[in-house]
Parts: structure tokens; C-alpha cells; sequence
């Protein structure tokens, strides 16, 4: 392979790629408004300018590119997850931070918090597994950075993914608040951040009194 | 009007009703394999096998038969709610008790669980609200009960409310995890209900040792 043929072909690819990244935010701007298991293709495609066949290209179904939306969706917050589990701070500020974290991606990703919440329970079952194995990826690496910490000790590894399972619910629960909270009223949005720090204050109140049974 | 005309007026009267709850459990029906914003009028009458244009005589448009669906499954959990919040036992006892019962609501109403996790953030806006609104019934029903206990002393309604809150996402959260999980694997209904009993537990640990702020 030449140079010229080695550039065509990166070109190619470059081009690829940006039609199957057009494809997923063409999806993900109409399933705003509709659920995945009732997006048509055609109108996917319509969207993005390329004829229905050219779909296949990127996507076997609209289920597989369902489950790329939900890396998309849940690997942006993963990072956030994890920037927030490796602060050495007091409780209370990581409590402050991370709901602050959690409103902060929920401003920035309205549509992909939307799209887990809406399809986590969908009728789409690929997805639905997607986002189950997502979520319990969080709550395993969750684990993993609660055991390390001084107040776990002596507990069990049931007991800490416990707790972890506990902390990624209310995380999902307070992401979909935040997104159901409507836009033109911000005093929601601060009665949902004041009440998440308050629960998650009291989890970690029951967390250092927790004795393994 | 003579007893004759009321005697028709009644059977007219409950043949109406009949018709009502057809459409709205063939509706419940279709809809596990589909959401609401998808599902097309004259598939449900077809079901039901009455003409479209009935449709009309007992709801407006799909998303009134929504919330009347919505109604149908909050009702019975608000009846099960009740029935435990009323238990005067040891906190222990009160928590098996309401897992157990949260299991064994699903068990019975499978079809209803999976519609409200479904549609609680799905494509219908008055469907929406009328789940948010019922949660957080349920919520000041909740905060309600837990202010009247002993523990709760010194507590400000804000906190108790806060409490209650957590109380019912955590129900919403094991709900939908029952009713995920598939009935060919019973171990993996046993592992949620612990879970979710240890989280309960905790929570109860965190409320005893609560300082209002």
C-alpha cells in the first residue's frame, strides 16, 4: 500500500466515522420525543441525508445502534463517576461535589440522561441489558473505591457492593429528577440538589454505623 | 324514569364499564411489548373488538387512557403501601415485611410495574406527570407515617419529607429490579430482595442517627 492509497483510505474511514457519529446524534435528537423501540430507520437516515441501505454500514438494527447510545450516554458520566471517587476530601464536600457533578453532566447531556431513563425499562431488551451491565459496572468500580477507604473496614464484599448499588441508584434517580425538572423553573433544580445531599448525608450517617451482620 | 328504564340505564351503565376496563387491559397488554407514545388507538380496539370511533366514548385520547392506567397501578400499591406503614413492629420485621410485599406486588401485577418504570420518563407528557404526582402522594403519605414515630422526634418536615423520599425511590428501584429479573432465574430475586432489605437496614441506621441540622 502507497502513501496516496493509505491517505484515501483514512479519509474513507474519517468519513465513515462521521456519518455513524451523524447517525447517533440524528437518533438520539429524535428520541427526545419518541422511544426507541418506535424509531423508524428511514426517519434516521432522512435526517442525516444518506439513503436507508447506508445504515447497515454502521449498525446490523436500530437495536445495535441503541446500545451505542448507551456507551456514549453512560461512558461520559463513567468519567465522571470516577473523577469525583478519587477526591480525598470530607464527606460532606464529596457529597457537595458530587451532586454538583451529577447536575452539572445533566445540564451538559440532557438528552443522553433522557435516553438511559427512558430506555433503561424500554421495550428494546439489547438496550435494556446494555444499561444493566452498564450500571452494574459503576456500582462494581464503585465498590471497588468504597473498599478502600478507612470506614469499610470489617465489612463484608456483599455488604460494600451493597452500599455501591445504593449510591448508583440515587445517582440515576437524582440524574432523572434533574432532567425532569423543567428549565423555567430553577428553584426545582435546587430543591432536587438539597434533597440528594441530605439523603446522601444520611447514607453515609448509616454507613458509619453499619455493623456487619 | 321507572324501575324499568333505571334496570336498562344500569345494565347500560355497566356494560360501559366493562368496555372501559377491555380497552384498558388490552392497552396494559400491548404495551409490554411497546411504550404508550407508540401504541396506535385501533390496535387496542381491535383487540377489545370494538369499532375505533368507541374508542372515544371513554377516553379523550391515548395518553387520558395513560393516566387512567397509571391510576389502576399506583392504586394498588398505595393500598399495599398502607398496609404496611400501619405495622406496629420492630423496624427489622417492618423491613422484611415491605420487601416481601414489594415482591409480592410485582408477582401479582408484573404488566403494571413495567408500565410505570417504563412511561415514568417516557414520550407522553400528561402520563408523566400523573406518575410524578402520584409518587410524590405516596411521599407525603410516607412522611405522613414516619412523622408520627417515636424516632422521628426533633426531626423539621423538610428531613422527614427528605426521608420519605429516599423511602419511595428506593421501592420504585426494587420494583423495577424485581420485574427485570427473569422468572427462569429465582436466585436472582433472592439476591435483590437482600440487597434490597441490607439498603433498607442501612437507611434505618442513618435515620437513628440523624442530627436535624
Amino acid at each position: 500500500m502507497n502513501s496516496s492509497t493509505r491517505a484515501t483510505l483514512g479519509v474513507r474511514q474519517a468519513q465513515k466515522l462521521k456519518t455513524r457519529q451523524a447517525l447517533l446524534d440524528a437518533a438520539l435528537k429524535l428520541l427526545e420525543e419518541q422511544s426507541l423501540s418506535s424509531l423508524g430507520l428511514r426517519e434516521v437516515t432522512r435526517v442525516v441525508g444518506v439513503a436507508p441501505a447506508a445504515f447497515y454500514r454502521h449498525f446490523r438494527d436500530m437495536a445495535e445502534l441503541g446500545v451505542a447510545l448507551v456507551e456514549e450516554s453512560l461512558g461520559s458520566l463513567h468519567v465522571m463517576i470516577r473523577a469525583v471517587l478519587a477526591e480525598q476530601q470530607e464527606a460532606e464536600e464529596v457529597i457537595d461535589r458530587s451532586v454538583e457533578a451529577v447536575a452539572d453532566h445533566v445540564r451538559r447531556h440532557p438528552a443522553h440522561v433522557r435516553f438511559v431513563a427512558r430506555e433503561r425499562h424500554g421495550g428494546v431488551r439489547a438496550v435494556r441489558e446494555a444499561i444493566a451491565a452498564e450500571l452494574a459496572r459503576f456500582g462494581d468500580e464503585v465498590a471497588a473505591a468504597l473498599a478502600a477507604q478507612e470506614v469499610s473496614r470489617g465489612w463484608s464484599a456483599e455488604d460494600v457492593r451493597m452500599l455501591a448499588g445504593l449510591y448508583v441508584d440515587h445517582l440515576v434517580m437524582t440524574a432523572s429528577a434533574f432532567v425532569e425538572a423543567s428549565a423555567e423553573e430553577p428553584e426545582e433544580e435546587r430543591v432536587i440538589a438539597d434533597t440528594a445531599r441530605r439523603q446522601l448525608r444520611l447514607i453515609s450517617l448509616g454507613r458509619r454505623h453499619w455493623r456487619a451482620a
